[in-house]
């Protein structure tokens, strides 16, 4: 059995997530499905880590075991004549077999973006979050700056969420301009279930000057999920790349 | 009655064109419609040209008539409140009583997007044509200056269009490289229909070194619609914008 890695881009509008569900279509069970018309195999694929419905990947990992015969470089272009078009295979390739998508991540970025002008585009549907409210970037690029580094993120975690620890280390954060759009990009070891979109809907409440500096320190503290910012829509979001050794 | 105009941005992908049609939602429709909502008037809409089924626009021109007490740069907020995500008005403002958004209209400038890469990414799905082939870009640009000025392009009009003259003057033609992606970008005092999409047939023609650049010289002095390159698809096309005096 080969060990084999994929590189995906896809748009998540129409699917309910990364991960199977009873009541709704995924990713995972088109991209099952597919390998099954490809290999024939019935073939469990292991991801990154989970995407939820509407959130989008430019650089998703996902990995399989196979006894097929297709070369591991030919299964980007033997899915891609298969899969629908808003799920890529942007490259294929084999790896080690103790190799897996989720534990072998040592970091993944995320970018969350935001259209901060008068009226979404056309193009933007579904792509981006519009946010109508004036901003202050110096005190969200300040709010950046105290993200990044160790702390117990409970105060951004979806309360329904169960996990270990809700301690993760954040190597970097940053917020771009580019004319009336900004792009906020986070790189970590873990991030929690809707800790990137609490994160972004604490910026926006920052920048708005409803939620202080201060109230970021103690927020990072844990424990608040109350006093922080919303969970902003999945449309902006999109899982940008996963990094091993 | 006030002459307003409306700045139009759409994705044209879920819409028959611009023009009603029986057999199809069009943008046309759409707007009417929306004017009605907010107007209670029926109102027809006039734009700088029609645009095909699957075309967008980022600067479409549509003007017309109406006493609705509703300010002229209210109206760009009053549509977008009601008018389907895809389709946004970006500017509205009032007009002298003889504007008329086509025959108004100076200069035209749409784009065409390419991608000339290996996958075409699940983003840009309906937004650009994929095209695999290795292109002469040197060629290709040399073409686009041939193409500049006034000529007969009647080797460049669908077989089934009908016009006075197939005479158009082109102002600048060009073709920018940016990573895998190319935009060609073409102005002009008017278009024949299909131009654009069979200019960039022939260009890509011409950049696989099938159609010579003599070969264009000649299609350019007309009548020989079968020599040139076929009709893309409309997934790549946009009207940019419009000129007025």
């Amino acid at each position: 059995m080969k060990n084999i890695c994929l590189i995906l881009e896809y748009l998540g509008t129409n699917y309910c997530g990364f991960q199977r569900q009873k009541n709704g279509l995924s990713i995972q069970e088109v991209l099952e499905n597919t390998l099954k018309d490809v290999t024939g195999e019935d073939i469990k694929t292991y991801p990154s880590g989970r995407t939820d419905a509407g959130v989008h990947a430019l650089g998703q990992v996902v990995n399989f075991f196979t006894s097929s015969t297709i070369t591991p470089e030919k299964f980007s272009v033997v899915l891609n004549l298969k899969l629908p078009l808003d799920i890529r295979v942007k490259n294929s390739f084999e790896v080690d077999q103790n190799f897996n998508s989720r534990k072998s991540a040592i970091s993944k970025t995320y970018i969350y973006k935001i259209y901060n002008g008068k009226v979404l585009g056309a193009f933007d549907v579904g792509r981006c979050l519009f946010c109508g409210y004036k901003l202050d970037l110096n005190k969200m690029n300040e709010a950046c700056k105290l993200i990044e580094g160790e702390h117990d993120f409970s105060s951004f975690v979806a309360t329904n969420a169960t996990t270990k620890t809700t301690i993760r280390t954040i190597y970097k954060a940053e917020l771009r301009k580019d004319g009336e759009y900004l792009t906020f990009s986070v790189t970590g070891n873990g991030f929690l279930y809707n800790m990137v979109r609490i994160l972004v809907g604490t910026l926006i409440e920052i920048g708005r000057g409803k939620i202080s500096l201060n109230d970021l320190k103690i927020l990072l503290q844990g424990n608040n999920r109350q006093k922080a910012g919303k969970t902003v829509s999945p449309d902006g979001l999109y899982l940008k790349e996963v990094k091993y050794n």
